[in-house]
């Protein structure tokens, strides 16, 4: 970003937004309606919040079009969140880090490093790996060898990839990932000891995937762990050998994924969600918090399911309020029963009359 | 501590406490009750486990006041485990780093570390970096730029600072933690890929906090996360973007808070809970292990809650005790049903007599 | 491995296995029934499998003792699995690595290194640390002071080993593994304020243990952490202060293990499994995944148990059936207090008759 940042008709442009005010306005940084200063544009998307937007100081308001709002400079867009990402793209765009190889940097000599690739101190890069071009490695990434890396990605601090595992383009991995550990597979002899199930496969990492900081992705057994396009993965996240996950896929912090699970695309897991092996969430599935996912169970596409072990949504939350009321019940079938009681000593006493 | 230790009367004097027998010993370390030999003082808190000082080899036993127990040399005192504990601080003391800064390490220029700093092999420290008094930087240790440490903290192996957070005084970093990475926030577009909303916010972690290895605290997506003084945290902990967590605040390991959630001061969280994003847990409140949040839930000042979702400890309990009854209630009202149908038919007969 | 492979009389000959067909084959390397090309070496295990085999591009397929299968070669052996394990570690052998000590590597003067040592770029290794032959630290690891490590160890990058701690031989610790971290213990002072219970102790790791990506193993507080030989230990698994984990133990990804618990020979614990401390799980019990057992709780030897908090996996299953019918019985109730009302009237109207 140039210092004197753009004026409102640019950014405008570029998210095809509508300007309502001054559009020769300057902005410089995106900002929150209650945080901003003079030089921010902030957003609002809730139409009940559109009232703070007259308290706000930002310069500029990105809003849903034909929005009511009393500022100086309103931009109105079909969906303000957006727009005010990438808006945010703009003006703050990563740092950006010139071609190096810190003298510290341990880089095999069959590597294949492209040139205007950052690579920082203490990363040490194996034999005959290859890395793409405009790709940063920063301090202490250990990569393996024969791994593949593609072109833009983002290796944070004391991230490691095993030997021969392959990432794709523009992906992001946060400090502390670690990519192709052996999977936990092993098979028990006669005196219970185990010997490890051979964990020689390989993992694949497509285009465009985040993955949080201290989030583990083991390798494929026999054959492959893949993480499809545009998937987002959360921070703590453990993904076991042989999954299959599909792309646009978004998985929050915390959650674990059994060996040769799939999950298809465009599918929504939440947080510390356990899924046990060889089970399938079909395309568009959406898993809540904390639910539980039986071994070999599947999840219909665009089914909604919650709770240990995992029911539809709605099911759930029935059940939840019946458990809820259970000391009513209970209450209930006491009653029922002393009436019943009752009942029967009077039935009998009119049996003898 | 020299090694001649301390006699019981110096350590009494450090604690305030009351010394019955030989105050003469000299105590070289802690050790508990069962596994103390000569020169160590032990402590008994549990009037229960009076009894067992008697077959402690232990030179000094720290007891409660006024308990009875057998022993050559006791120290009372009113919280035995605390004097306990602060004796230990004094016969065991951290081990001390002299100022240094090791020649793997790469210091940026534009750095400013005091030089009582102790800075470990390979560790990396960027722009405009400060890094007060009594810092220890160990192996591996990478901290970006414009990032601000204040004194005598200690952050241990491969901990991974990103740009811009601040951490206070005596904070302690334990191996793998990773402070500031990008929270997990996204916008959709139309074709359901996420971009990234903005992650460029801060982190705040005030004087006297501990975190425990391989914890991750993201920063703030425009706003700031902070954890408050006193605060401590257990191991492979995660926290979101935005969080704020007040101060003396404990959480155990595996626990996860979702975005913008509030955790008041005094607050306890259990280990592997998980809390949606937009909570508030006020003062004092306590979250038992493994109990699930929902997003936006208050959990009033100094209740005790638990389950998924968490519920007050009392009824949760109580629930869960029906729960485990369903089968004698399924069969009362078997029972019941079969007693009715027979009692309908009665009153038919009765009726047609 | 040389590059021709073995026959399959060799390695029939290695595991016991009878050989139907051509022997003198030459496998070079194992894969899955369904991705095996000649030269490869496949099993079945399960008889419903049997079916495909014939299917199979593999050169040779291991099969049960007198199973009916077709194919151009297969070997019988008593348990398949284990055959081709045994196989895959003859075939696969893991890379090995020449003693070195890479030139940026920091070796303490007083540390004994054994010769045969590998030693990787940017290894930190502390005073009077002891590492048996043919031990592997790779980039990044950081040993401590006082740190004992036997033969034939791999130490994946980044790996962080607190002073003091011991780890057998034939140890493998996967990335990011922290062994050794402070336990989370403290007392409260008047003020609320938290002192750290000294945290002093040591870690024991026996022969022949497996920890997985991101596990930590924190020290004892005063006595010691300990797990015994041929357990495995998943990813991002927490072991707290004081626990003491038997031979032969296996736990799965992200459970957790709060202080001083014990966990008996043979047990086998499920993923996200949490542990109150000071409870134990007796020689050879089972823990489904997510349960959670209750602080001081003992879980029975060779039981099996499930749900949060735990119960005998029968009884959990039964209730959570239960659980499910709850709006039936719920409609059952109210029925019945229709009827009884009804019934309870007609009473009322015989009695004024």
């Amino acid at each position: 970003m140039d210092d004197e940042g753009k004026t409102v008709t640019e950014l405008a442009a570029l998210v095809g937004g509508r300007v309502r005010g001054d559009a020769s306005v300057r902005i410089k940084s995106v900002a929150s309606l209650s945080d901003a200063a003079e030089g921010d544009i902030a957003f609002v998307e809730d139409a009940r919040l559109l009232e703070s937007v007259k308290e706000t100081r930002a310069s500029c308001v990105i809003v849903p079009e034909g929005a009511e709002a009393n500022a100086p400079c309103l931009m109105e867009a079909a969906r303000p969140k957006l727009a005010f990402a990438l808006i945010a793209e703009v003006l703050h765009p990563p740092k950006r880090f010139a071609p190096a190889r810190h003298p510290t940097a341990i880089i095999s000599e069959s590597a294949q490093v492209d040139e205007s690739v950052y690579i920082g101190p203490h990363v040490h890069v194996g034999e005959r790996t290859r890395i793409g071009s405009g790709t940063q490695l920063h301090a202490g990434v250990s990569v393996g060898d024969d791994v593949l890396i593609g072109s833009d990605c983002v290796l944070r601090p004391n991230v490691v990839l095993y030997d021969r595992v392959t990432i794709g383009s523009r992906v992001i991995l946060h400090a502390g990932v670690i990519v192709g550990a052996d999977g936990f597979g092993y098979v028990r002899d006669a005196e219970n000891r185990r010997h490890k199930f051979p964990q020689i496969g390989t993992v694949l990492i497509e285009d465009d995937v985040e993955i949080g900081a201290a989030s583990c992705v083991d390798r494929g057994a026999l054959g492959r762990t893949r993480i499809g396009r545009y998937t987002k993965i959360d921070n703590l996240v453990q993904i076991a050998h042989n999954v299959e996950i599909g792309e646009r896929v978004v998985i929050a912090a915390q959650t674990g994924i059994s060996g040769s699970t799939v999950i298809e695309d465009d599918a929504i897991i939440g947080g510390q969600v356990g899924m046990g092996d060889h089970a399938r969430v079909r395309r568009g599935a959406i898993i809540g918090s904390k639910a539980g996912i039986l071994p070999g169970k599947i999840v219909r596409a665009g089914s909604v399911v919650w709770g240990i072990p995992a029911r539809p949504l709605d099911e759930y939350k029935r059940l939840n309020a019946h458990w809820g009321r259970l000391p009513t019940m209970r209450a209930e079938v006491e009653e029922l029963r002393r009436q019943m009681k009752e009942v029967l000593a009077r039935l009998e006493e009119n049996k003898e009359e």
